[in-house]
């Protein structure tokens, strides 16, 4: 889409959206409020895009700007010397969170923040929660050049560690304990090094915790990590809700035997079971209507040599869905399957619900509404969407009434060398986020 | 059964047997010949048996005789003086094979062998190979109490490390090569030292190898290590052949993808691939009619993590029968259903031959008949079947006609502490073996 300058005064009236996946339904204020449209530049975007790459940047296009590592310190030196450039206040908090804040007119109102992450997985993409915080950069840049003020402060948080679990907005919404600390991440060094190194305070990192409401809003820019809008040729996601994620281990034993000297009949074979297993949960997901999804990815035979029939596998289920409700439903019918493949093969089934599971984090339905009457405004197609994947988002939401703006993936590729967006798609976010913003800064209080 | 004396004659006319597994039928000329039943004594094998477990017993009464350790040269210490006692030529040859030979009334006829092994997988059990050891140690006794000389000379075999690659008998049938000498075995030596630790002599051990057909016939009595006997409440196998065992690696390519952005109608799981193909192996195999089997007892998936949709899968495929055309016809099958569900989920196949694959080992028919028949006349019932597990005999086939006795294994467990075969199972494999033996000394000339 081409964008020009205009000006827009559009009524935000009272929606009642009837959501799947048991979002509340929600009402709110009628509200009235301007919106200065501003064009971006698009080479400004790429060439912001190709200086965050230089840092870590491998041959093969993929990107090594692990968290913690030097290309990370390097990045964030380089950020922060641009946005200090811009007037603001900026800081790296004790979490190693790089911070810049914006003056509202009112400073005692809340801020509204927005921000993503600049670490990557080994080897990861240029994309993945770096559009999230280039299009702060490029929102405070067009801002002063506009001579805008905004009623509230504005904060752009650049999260520290997302990919090795959330850290930085974790840190801020004050879930992260010693344990968290000493766990290793993929530079070799443990968060507490970690922080240190990008400036943060280990020692005081339990001071970063903020409380609901900290923020007026929240909204997090991200690349959708699937195919689901460009698929359907749609420019903007608006996040329902970050699913929820259940993990079981699933044991199942068989009788390890003799491959060449147990008859077929004689046989209660471990791998035959789990077969049938992984293709019912395949199955029994795909006969439920939503977006839930359900995936056999791990899997182990004991003891494991062509020659003998498995006594024992262990293989992974995982669910994830924006409603515990379905969750629950999904379950339900994997186990009372499994009794049944059970019985036929002889082998019974134990699951073992592991720990590291994520409760659904959902987003405020009146930034879902903004974002939806922002995107329509600017003739952008949108679709509400779950999302499949976990983000700063998820954490945020525990502080600030949250949202969260998806572009398309190519392929919906993510975590790689070939994740990519067009220019044109990330135009589309920053310009989706920035209205965002400013139709956030109109409303008194949210959700 | 209770065994008395008593003299049976019986005519071993022309039997034409059409058998399955595609063994060819055969006729052989009409023979005379008397056995004089022998009571074996049950006691006297009880103590053998507990007097052999003695070397290698654990506190779980499992057996640590592996190839080449103490206890294995501590055992055949022990079973060259039992021998030695009974004035046999006993020796112990450059590969490390026990030999003791008993002289025949015509020493310038082929000898007619039989033998097993004593050797254990480790933690293995008490009667895989050892039953067939120490029949050989009771007829020489019963056939020295009974003043029985034999026409050709009698030749017990005691074969080095059976389960580290039928070792010794591979030596005596010439297949071995520098290669195999060097292979590490269980106990932490290579067949190289363990072959000199045994008595045998690394240097000189390609000068063992015999050529067809190196004896009159030879007889291996083995423990069925299956439950088709005990199913069917049989007291005797009588062994087709050792069957053929082929071995491929099954590569399926999916593609890798995030379990949680990826929408279930845009993913190539090779896990689902590998499931319907497990499935479709098992299916495939018990809709062909016979003894064949089919077995994947190996998995691995790629990144094989619960998060990640697996974008490769490896697995093991195992087909065995004693008819190489059926392991044509069973693989053609599942090659021609692995393209089918390759189409389904967008995942190729690839099939890798693995070279740890055996040609099958037909026994000679003309010892099964007399097997068959000496039972019989033992009021012992039999059947005829293939051995899904490898043996001596498959080697011991390519210098000799051979046969192969099997007894009922209880729940065909083997290879663990809870192998088990009664007093009087292992009595009637003692007798069958001793008769066959006899009723073959009459015959001039085998297949």
């Amino acid at each position: 889409m081409k964008f020009f300058k205009y000006t827009l005064t559009f009524v935000l009236s009272i929606f009642i959206f009837s959501c799947d996946n048991n979002v509340n339904t929600e009402n709110f204020d009628e509200l009235e409020f301007e919106i200065n449209l501003i064009e971006l530049d698009s080479n400004r975007i790429k060439n912001d895009l190709l200086k965050l790459a230089s840092f870590g940047n491998t041959e093969l296009e993929g990107n090594e700007r692990i968290a913690y590592s030097d290309y990370n310190v390097d990045a964030l030196a380089w950020l922060k010397t641009e946005l200090e450039a811009l007037n603001l206040n900026v800081s790296i908090d004790f979490a190693g969170n790089l911070i810049a804040v914006r003056d509202g007119i009112n400073n005692n109102l809340k801020p509204i923040g927005f921000g993503s992450h600049i670490d990557c997985v080994p080897n990861g993409g240029h994309y993945d929660g770096q559009i999230g915080v280039l299009a702060g950069l490029e929102i405070f840049r067009v801002l002063n050049e506009n001579n805008i003020k905004t009623n509230h402060p504005l904060e752009l948080i650049v999260f520290s560690n997302e990919e090795g679990g959330v850290f930085g907005s974790r840190a801020l919404a004050g879930v992260i304990t010693d344990e968290t600390m000493d766990v290793m991440t993929a530079s070799g060094l443990t968060n507490f090094q970690g922080v240190n190194k990008l400036g943060g305070n280990s020692d005081r990192i339990f001071e970063v915790a903020r409380e609901y409401p900290a923020f007026h809003s929240f909204i997090e820019l991200h690349i959708e990590q699937g195919a689901v809008l460009e698929e359907a040729n749609l420019d903007i996601g608006i996040v329902q809700g970050i699913v929820g994620l259940r993990w079981w281990d699933v044991e199942i034993t068989g009788f390890t035997n003799h491959a060449g000297t147990t008859p077929m009949d004689r046989r209660n074979d471990a791998m035959l079971a789990a077969s049938e297993f992984t293709l019912a949960v395949n199955e029994i997901v795909n006969n439920l209507e939503g977006t839930h999804v359900g995936t056999v990815g791990r899997i182990q035979a004991f003891p494991g040599v062509p020659n003998v029939i498995a006594g024992k596998v262990i293989l992974s289920l995982e669910l994830r869905d924006l409603s515990n409700e379905k969750l629950d439903i999904l379950f339900d019918k994997i186990n009372k399957r499994s009794k049944q493949i059970s019985k036929k093969y002889g082998t019974p089934f134990e699951f073992r619900r592991l720990s590291a599971t994520g409760e659904p984090a959902l987003t405020s339905i009146t930034v879902q509404n903004i974002i939806e009457k922002v995107s329509e405004k600017l003739k952008l197609t949108s679709i509400r969407m779950p999302s499949g994947a976990g983000h700063d988002a998820q954490e945020m939401a525990l502080i600030a009434p949250t949202g969260m703006i998806f572009i398309p993936s190519k392929n919906g590729i993510s975590h790689s060398a070939d994740e990519y967006s067009t220019i044109s798609q990330v135009q589309n976010g920053y310009t989706t986020l920035l209205h965002s913003i400013l139709a956030i800064d109109n409303l008194n209080q949210l959700d």
